[in-house]
């Protein structure tokens, strides 16, 4: 045998094992996260035996998911794979990929399901309900996942796999994988490997793209050089942060961000002015905002935290919004007319450096440290002083509560990726997705991992930082102990004993 | 405003919170699990206040989960209860809420969802999938409860949480109950609190059971006085224990037990022979087992680690089985019949202590202690030695794996509860049963609770021996620490990294 046979990429034949590994490693995964479980071990052996994916070995599924959530959230383009057992496994992670769902994060759920026969026939094994309804699991992932699969059959599999991932990729959301113990071991054409997937997303019918384009920069010119961009989650989730920012450059447009878009724009690039947030923005910038005479929101997302509760006093006769399947021009929709490809021509249309524009003021995104000094240690006191701590290319992760509404008005250095989770709010998430992102960052060559988390949040998650020894990642870690629960505190219940936690 | 008012039960009106929590105390329930979240905080404030009812405050909601199923198993005749938030909260309990589903628990999961308002115009909340899905929780839970409810109307309410609560306690299965924020506060009448839920199964049709009754006899008579009972999960958990003691008694038949049925019948009882698997069963326990003339099984649940893989080698011609809610004579089912009420009707027709049935040898379950010492602790010095820790009263929980196995020989003390997860088979689910498990021990009056776990389970749930502090109970906890996942090694990847975890 040739070496050549061994490389599934070089032809001939290959495992469903390998190829579906094969296809990780083209679209750079590097690391897969999950738990070993009796229907998943071949499998497992697969990915021990490759050279170019390292296995995580979770404490526990829900932090798998969670970690392979914070994965894909820091390498951009990429996806995060978490691998989980039938039944026991993967239902323990259906909050993690609800999560990542939510929150439009590309991440496969492959789970080692019982052999082709046996779901055929049925028997009582365990991790079964044991009432022979094989498809239960299957039934409730669906709810939680853009599309699935379960494999069936070895010539029907490497067009599955394909299929899955590129849905995975192209739609910034979960897919599920049924992977049968029997199948793992076949034998099928490596052919296909030799054409990598195609996950950019569908080109746009160019005449309605035409159109489109008009409308928009005819509303720009209308506007005259009073135009906000508002930049939002599924900038980055859909990869489109460099086509952004080289339309602010060419346009010298303000630029804003939303809660879950912080980053997509770095936070020091001068035409930037900050976190808008509708009713609780920083009064000049929500001024200058809601003033504006159109207002172009790119990869919008506006859930309840996101939007200052539904606050934004913006007509919908002044906006135009770009997302990834679809445009929205006022009160018009173009299904199919994706940002992706959009943002380049529309840029292409623009005026480079509109002298007009640059005279539009930003405010500076500022976050002074308060000089008075106090026996506690108290929000505002700590988050300016944490924005001095903070590097260029940092990773800074922020559990849902006091963290992530704190550091929304640090300004984060250039380079630097701000991870939370916003919309979904999933309490402990930090914690495995720290662990994620810490690894992503280590291949990317990002800086530092820096997690904010408080002490009701961690004990959901805590063993994680086991993984965290184990993989080799040294994230840096402020836990903030305000005794218990304190955002609810806040919502509900201020001295309840339910917001109370053992102190550890 | 009279003492009596704020009674529930003395009439008149109180909120769908109370309305719901008098339920419980009705049905026993001393403690209820869960996490608060924001969708929870207001019903949680009725637990608070109430004088019979203590929250557990778990550390997350999959040990929660685990927590309300072992209470539910110790607690025979009550139930479990967890209370989770929206979406984050409630799915990270699937895997818990599914094994309780798969080994026939009753647990009542309450969901503290969005206002009726809210789930009619759907906005874009935290905790939802961003896509105006508000059903697609539920449509998960489906797949994993015997029945739902989603509260929409206060004049429906308490009838819909009757029905729950019954059915849960009657099919011995998870249920799940949508609880909107602002039906919580709802003043409902008291009235239907007068009368205690019928938690009892339904009566069997007479004539059928009459029919039954008279074909079971004569079928013990044709086997003469060669009739083995073979007790099973279902025994347990549809609440029987007392009736097939009684009819044991009474017939002085040789009683064994599958695995999942340990400790249905006291391992101390004199016609008890121990623990029978099919083909790895003990030699002597096979052969008086499967050469007996008629094996009547009581609430048999054949999955493959309860029945040896499947090899149990006794002819259904030969084979009468009582279930919950049918009865099977040879080939033939009848529907409808369940054992609860045919069990003491058949006791009432057998001669009592038959003098021929008591001349049928039963072996003695025993397990020697093996007297070479070793520097190693091996399973065969350590399992004989913890049966001799043992006491009468003892709840004994042990983890799926090793512990599991190992222990299923060692014969319990009388009036112990073995506690197990030999269907489901979840690693980490012993650390929150136990706790649940200790809460109802201490409630009604059992002696000490011994968690046999290994040093890869402890690892998905740890957190968990923190509520235990915070709750008060004690158990004793042995933690075998093997290095990594032993029970996978013997099954695959005896020496890959897979299975390892890092020391803690």
């Amino acid at each position: 045998m040739q070496v050549a046979d061994q490389i599934p990429s070089a032809g001939k034949t290959c495992t469903i094992a390998d190829y579906l590994l094969e296809r990780l490693v083209q679209l750079k995964v590097t690391e897969i996260f999950g738990v070993p479980g009796d229907f998943n071990l071949g499998f497992l052996d697969y990915i021990e035996s490759s050279s170019k994916l390292e296995w995580a070995g979770n404490c526990n599924e829900l932090n798998a998911a969670y970690a392979a959530d914070g994965y894909a959230r820091v390498k951009e383009g990429s996806l995060g794979v978490l691998v989980t057992t039938f039944g026991v496994g993967e239902l323990s992670a259906t909050n993690g990929i609800a999560g990542a769902f939510s929150e439009r994060v590309p991440v496969l759920h492959i789970v080692g399901v019982p052999s082709t026969a046996q779901q055929k026939s049925k028997p009582m094994l365990h991790h079964t309900l044991g009432d022979g309804r094989y498809d239960a699991y299957l039934k409730a992932a669906e709810q939680f996942a853009i599309s699935t699969a379960s494999l069936q059959d070895k010539s029907t599999a490497p067009a599955e796999i394909d299929r899955l991932i590129t849905e995975c990729v192209v739609t910034a959301r979960p897919v599920y994988l049924m992977l049968p113990t029997d199948l793992v071991h076949e034998q099928i054409s490596s052919k296909r490997l030799l054409t990598p997937l195609n996950v950019e997303p569908p080109e746009n019918d160019p005449e309605i793209e035409n159109f489109v384009l008009d409308e928009i920069v005819k509303l720009i010119e209308e506007a005259d050089r009073d135009v906000v961009l508002l930049v939002d989650a599924c900038a980055i989730r859909h990869n489109v942060k460099k086509e952004v920012f080289e339309f602010a450059e060419r346009t010298h447009f303000p630029v804003y961000s939303a809660p879950m878009g912080k980053t997509a724009i770095p936070e020091d690039y001068d035409r930037y002015g900050g976190i808008y947030v509708g009713t609780i923005s920083r009064p000049e910038i929500k001024e200058k905002v809601e003033s504006a005479k159109l207002l172009l929101s790119i990869g919008g997302l506006k859930s309840d935290f996101n939007t200052g509760n539904f606050t934004y006093q913006i007509p919908t006769t002044r906006t135009i919004e770009l997302h990834s399947d679809h445009t929205r021009i006022r009160f018009a929709a173009y299904h199919g007319i994706g940002m992706k490809r959009l943002l380049p021509k529309l840029t292409h249309r623009m005026q480079p450096f509109r002298e007009d524009a640059k005279a539009l003021t930003v405010p500076k995104f500022t976050l002074p440290v308060p000089q008075e000094d106090n026996e506690t240690i108290s929000h505002l006191w700590l988050w300016p002083r944490v924005g001095q701590f903070f590097k260029k290319g940092d990773v800074i992760v922020a559990e849902t509560g006091t963290s992530s509404f704190g550091i929304l008005d640090v300004p984060l250095p250039g380079g630097s990726v701000f991870v939370s989770q916003i919309l979904w709010g999933s309490i402990g998430w930090t914690v495995g997705s720290t662990l994620g992102a810490a690894i992503a960052a280590r291949d990317i060559g990002l800086n530092r991992v820096i997690l904010f988390v408080g002490d009701g949040s961690i004990q959901l998650t805590v063993q994680e930082l086991s993984t965290m020894m184990r993989t080799g990642v040294k994230p840096i870690i402020f836990l903030l102990n305000n005794s218990g629960y304190t955002i609810e505190r806040y919502l509900h219940g201020e001295k309840a004993r339910y917001n109370d936690i053992i102190n550890w």
